[in-house]
């Protein structure tokens, strides 16, 4: 038994080597596992269960919101691909090529979407006749594939991801700006609630927008090391595509015009900044709305009492059952702290430990994931008391998260603070910049950080000039380490 | 209006051109499109909403079931591919191969996953360890793709298509079998009682099974021209994939011992069989479970009394809305006469028509898609009235199938009434048959029909001798022509 325990075991402190404690903690609690494809991950079943619970609620709000699914093909000629120039020029080289069918060679390549503008837009334009048909709302729940070179790590950077593609058509250019605040409205609710991760909502720099797109918007996390990870984000995409693809309608004075584009997605990385943000040196941390099992009921028994308190516990697992998903541990052959070890490193937000004594006193012991504290509940009182920790600990991890956040980010109205707010606090530095490409490199050469937004709302804040040539600024900006 | 009236209208009638029909109403309707890539379709909004209809039921009845979702690489490695020598077999003519990832040739070819049972048993062998992880009871849902060479028909035969692939790992054979009655149970419930399709449930022959499988089980379903076409399937696969890949475990008393395996699918194959079925002349019939509108609410009105019949309309709309998906068609620009035929198109089950005269009289009609029929039914009672007619069509739908499956089903005892109900009556005909490949190869030579599977059933239905050679029959089978 003690064998298995220490094999479960995490080998690294979070606070420690952050980058060896994530691949270790997420291999060794059964969340994923690699594969025999380099670069590419398996997403086990609690992962996955995070993966459905954030489509659920996603999708739920993006269809109230008039949005209609579509699966596209997953191959896309290379012709077709090629039609955007800027957007092939960024995804060429990260393309995985089919060449063959069977033994046949193909007579054009197709590409495995990196993503699917070009063969959707191309449809679109076949659909889109008058302004009848617009705004035309389309998503595809997928996974896509970029080849990348670089190192893999599990969620954050892999050759496959899973994500939601939005693409919607307008008749006109304000009707998909105001779009994009109820998308990034609806990341950031999934973000917050339901991953208990706070957001830093901005715009992308001309340089780090999406290729092909007029401008691009982004929700960006911390990680604990004070690196930034982008997640959801929202494109304007302009009339770029709708030009190349010929995406024309009749408008309602029967005059032809030429239609307005977005796009937007969230995707599985959202999973690696929830277990890097949460997790802790026995494990991961799951919140409690996205964990497949919210509370575990272990029973403490000997072979002389074992009857009496399995019942007990089946008793007290229903009461807990009719609101949350719970699961009773009722194994023989492993001990209690072999159970607590492994629901602790699998993050399984509260536990229920039940002994004889505990049932002679009308009570068992709630254990927090969380701040790993031990309170008693009273037996009869199971079911909404634990109904009522898990929504506290919701809280309190988003509460956590926020703090850390906090305590990771600055202002800085000079280069030399800016670098000094970089190494001491690391995470987030605001900071007033002109807005020319020289100085947003000359930075990222020479300090790591790159402008990872713009926060949206830069009249209160636009203060001081460019931190790097000192000339008038244009923007408030985050500057940030990146993934 | 005239004109796009016309160019609504479905050039071929159902009963005698089948697969013009079918092909037409499906793009027309926008339920499909075809796309760029050969053999590719597009599953525009209507459709896909189905296949999350199906997803929906299907995924909490297996979820109930025990059955956890994961999701696998999309890619699979040759020499994994080729592990399992019948299975590599049957699919390595018909699967797309990656060979480059950007400029970079790869190492080795990777397949895009036609099925994944061997990248998906190597991790699994790598899981189980003990009797404790078992059963492990695995899912996913995707697309795969199989580079079919032959005629592609939208959902019937396609180079991509959607499904769940599940795949389950017990430490006992038994436990394994019982599976079937389970997987195949969800299948049928969700046929009939959503799709509104009948079903023949059986047992495959051995040349028809599942490659690198023990014994296959399908759901075959009829097509209105005669033909069957396979649905859902449930696949026993032994220890063939365990003893490749290696799958061991520790059972109760600490020996080794081999794991037993199945694997089973539904796939948006049956979204063929469904229009198929159910279609008539005038377009799509979609069941009212299936539908993603289930009630169009049609105001008919002159610029004079307009508003107050959309005012009705709305109030009409709102309470049927309470238990149903409706929709209320308020445009201006087209009849109500080009609403009507645009909606029977798409297959609304469920048609609310509202003129002045009708809010006098205080009642509205209700046209049925599937038999055409109107009545009227008060205002007042919309809301409950509308839901039993959905119960109703949902009802009478099924009824109507399975009657046009009676009447295309026979039973022969000899090569001569088999072969002339196969004329006559098309469809299934239930026959004797001696088991051997040879009788069934030269029977599907010389009639184009194969067993598309045999009863389970067989001890009250086992009689006379095998139709095509004369000796003694082993099990009765369903012979028809099959897509």
């Amino acid at each position: 038994m003690e064998g298995e325990k220490a094999d479960k075991g995490i080998k690294f402190k979070k606070s420690e080597n952050f980058s060896e404690w994530y691949t270790d903690v997420i291999i060794r609690s059964e969340f994923v596992d690699y594969s025999s494809v380099s670069g590419m991950m398996v997403l086990r079943p609690d992962s996955y269960f995070l993966w459905e619970q954030i489509m659920n609620v996603t999708d739920r709000l993006l269809k109230e919101n008039g949005v209609t699914n579509t699966a596209f093909p997953i191959l896309i000629p290379e012709r077709l691909l090629q039609k955007e120039a800027k957007h092939i020029e960024h995804f060429k080289a990260e393309v995985a090529w089919v060449t063959h069918g069977g033994d046949s060679e193909l007579e054009e390549r197709l590409a495995i979407r990196p993503t699917s503008e070009t063969i959707m837009y191309e449809s679109v334009a076949k659909w889109v006749r008058s302004w009848r048909d617009l705004p035309m709302k389309l998503n595809q729940w997928n996974s896509v594939v970029r080849w990348e070179f670089k190192h893999p790590t599990p969620f954050l950077r892999t050759r496959e991801f899973h994500w939601n593609e939005g693409h919607s058509i307008y008749a006109t250019e304000e009707e998909t700006i105001r779009e994009r605040d109820v998308i990034l409205g609806i990341y950031e609710h999934v973000l917050k609630d339901y991953l208990a991760l706070p957001c830093i909502v901005g715009r992308k720099t001309e340089q780090e927008k999406f290729a092909g797109g007029v401008a691009s918007y982004s929700i960006e996390q911390l990680m604990p090391d004070g690196w930034a990870i982008q997640g959801p984000d929202w494109h304007f995409d302009g009339q770029n595509f709708a030009k190349v693809f010929n995406i024309e309608f009749l408008d309602k004075d029967g005059k032809k015009a030429l239609a307005w584009q977005s796009t937007y997605a969230i995707s599985t990385r959202v999973l690696g900044a929830l277990i890097a943000t949460h997790g802790d040196d026995r494990g991961l941390v799951i919140p409690p709305m996205m964990s497949r099992i919210q509370v575990v009921v272990v029973p403490i028994y000997k072979t002389d009492n074992r009857d009496k308190v399995i019942k007990a516990a089946m008793v007290v697992a229903s009461e807990i059952g009719k609101k949350s998903r719970v699961h009773l541990d009722d194994r023989d052959d492993v001990s209690p702290g072999w159970k607590f070890n492994e629901w602790e490193l699998k993050g399984v937000p509260l536990r229920i430990e039940i002994g004889e004594r505990d049932i002679n006193e009308g009570k068992v012991v709630a254990a927090r994931r969380d701040t790993l504290e031990k309170t008693d509940i009273k037996i009869d009182a199971v079911g909404k008391e634990s109904q009522k920790l898990l929504k506290n600990i919701q809280k309190s991890m988003y509460k956590r998260a926020v703090n850390l956040m906090k305590s990771m980010r600055s202002t800085a109205y000079s280069y030399a603070s800016m670098k000094s707010a970089l190494e001491v606090k690391k995470g987030f530095v605001l900071a007033p910049w002109c807005g020319s490409d020289e100085c947003e490199n000359k930075i990222k050469e020479e300090t790591g950080a790159k402008i990872t937004n713009m926060p949206l709302d830069q009249q209160n804040k636009l203060k001081g000039n460019c931190i790097y040539c000192g000339k008038q600024a244009k923007h408030m900006a985050n500057f940030a380490k990146s993934y």
